[in-house]
């Protein structure tokens, strides 16, 4: 299977990453919009080329993974590129997600192509165990924590504010209220009573901090609904000790059974990721596969990962599957 | 959709707990080896059958679910009636997996049936979060860790001692080894290692506790290879106490991504369940939901939980899953 990389940062170097650890697949191509000759990649076999010579090189790729930001890449890139390949992306704006699902399907299904959008963990892996859970359990409570883990969006937001000069914002579940759901007690959480928010900040020469504080702790829609904490740290301390870029989270599914409601089960899905970017590259490779397979059993238009049997990702057998992984 | 229970013991009173969580779904048949007379059921529209005269109902049945023991009952039962009806069963030998899904293939295909084997939590959603966990990090470990629940053939084995009047065993992870597969430490561990087992032991009046006890700890297969605590106890406490059969587990995956294999994951599938028997019901009918679409889509023979894409399980549209669920 060969696989092409469109846009080439965290997200492009991580499906080289999975790629490698695949015995089925390559990297052929990476497609950047920077000048090929100053992009070093990883794979030593596949080749850089510009994005605006892309249609040069398709029969090069079996699915090309488009690795883009969600807010301004991926609505246009993907029905784009879903006219000339059969493409697969990590588009993660939830309330955008049947807009941009529409316009790839249209873009597939008119071109004869397969397309995949929404891969990753959240959505992706978190959004299939909300299903089954959902399904299994249906008289019951959904509960979907993140962290602890860095929040790429909050981190930007925080350097935004004037007289900071770099931050790290790590997004943590409140212990109590993630045992509370794993004791099966469906408990009602406000937003502050799920997560805390906790901000290292390197304030530059001279800045107040106590108004940067103050400034981060009343910011609306990311700071302001949640218990806020604001630690000052150098920059030599940020780039030592929060250099990495780990996630995680789990989805918790309580709910009741028997005649009489009388039995509580708890589900839950965790994830503890080293690597946010490197784990949602793990999952698009997977699917990758799954789309290359479906595409060649006749499937067409855009899909997600709740329209995949969990054997399509798999590169064991059948057989294989029936007899050890059952 | 119509459902037909074949086998009422405590998966066929699970099964219609269910299906009465499910608005699209009702029991309407019940069969069983007994005097239909004697089985007093749940559901008050449902009708009690002989199982003799089960193929007179066939029109009153979309699925049937067999409701059976996996040593003897359903390697005959799925097959036969695979025959006349689209079913689903909750086979758990593992290893004779393979065998039960040729047999099941084969008579569902020649009657132009759809049939699902080995639908539950392990085999079924263990079965399932082992794939997706394997396919998405292929350089990793996989740990499956069961309870804290009662085993029931442990119990039985139990009871089976001379002197022994009553029993209930629980298999219980043992916590340092959950933990260091927590933190991603992909430990090499021996059976002994993994679980230790718990049995609570009623001795006929005057029988003598030393030998059951050694008896039951040097069993072979059963309890030789563990840490078994015996700890005895009066028929009342054991009703008391132990009534419940309370189950559930984890799969942990751990593998590592990156270049040089520099960042670790973990992934945890965990279940915590009240009633085992009930639990496996709520994932048999919606798989009986997933079974009846699959079928009049066209699909044909056996699957198993690794076929399904998660859409087919859900009561939600596909509007719905991609607004709300995704």
């Amino acid at each position: 299977m060969k696989i092409g990389i469109l846009g080439y940062g965290n997200l492009g170097r991580g499906v080289e990453c999975a790629a490698k650890q695949n015995a089925d697949m390559e990297v052929t191509c990476v497609f950047t919009r920077r000048d090929p000759s100053t992009v070093k990649i990883l794979t030593p076999t596949a080749k850089v080329y510009n994005v605006k010579d892309i249609l040069e090189h398709k029969d090069e790729v079996d699915v090309l993974i488009i690795c883009g930001g969600s807010a301004t890449d991926l609505p246009e890139m993907t029905p784009e590129y879903a006219k000339y390949f059969n493409v697969i992306d990590s588009f993660d704006t939830h309330a955008n997600i049947p807009t941009h699902f529409a316009n790839v399907d249209k873009a597939s299904k008119d071109t004869d192509h397969i397309a995949m959008i929404s891969v990753g963990w959240d959505p992706g892996m978190f959004s299939l165990n909300r299903v089954y859970a959902d399904a299994i359990l249906p008289d019951g409570k959904d509960y979907t924590f993140w962290g602890r883990g860095v929040s790429q969006g909050h981190s930007d937001a925080i350097r935004r504010v004037e007289g900071v000069q770099d931050a790290r914002q790590y997004t943590v579940p409140v212990p109590s209220a993630l045992e509370a759901v794993r004791n099966g007690e469906m408990p009602e959480l406000t937003t502050r009573q799920k997560h805390t928010r906790e901000c290292y900040v390197v304030a530059k020469e001279g800045a107040d901090k106590a108004k940067i504080e103050k400034e981060i702790k009343e910011m609306p829609n990311y700071f302001a609904d949640y218990d806020t904490t604001v630690t000052f740290i150098s920059q030599e301390e940020l780039d030592r000790d929060h250099k990495g870029i780990p996630h995680g989270g789990c989805v918790i599914r309580s709910g009741v059974t028997g005649w009489n409601r009388e039995n509580t089960h708890v589900i839950e899905y965790k994830l503890t990721l080293d690597s946010n970017p490197e784990f949602t590259t793990s999952a698009l490779v997977a699917y990758a596969r799954a789309l290359d397979r479906m595409y060649k059993e006749g499937k067409r238009g855009c899909l997600t990962v709740l329209d995949v049997a969990p054997k399509y990702l798999s590169a064991k057998s059948d057989e294989e599957l029936l007899a050890h992984m059952l």
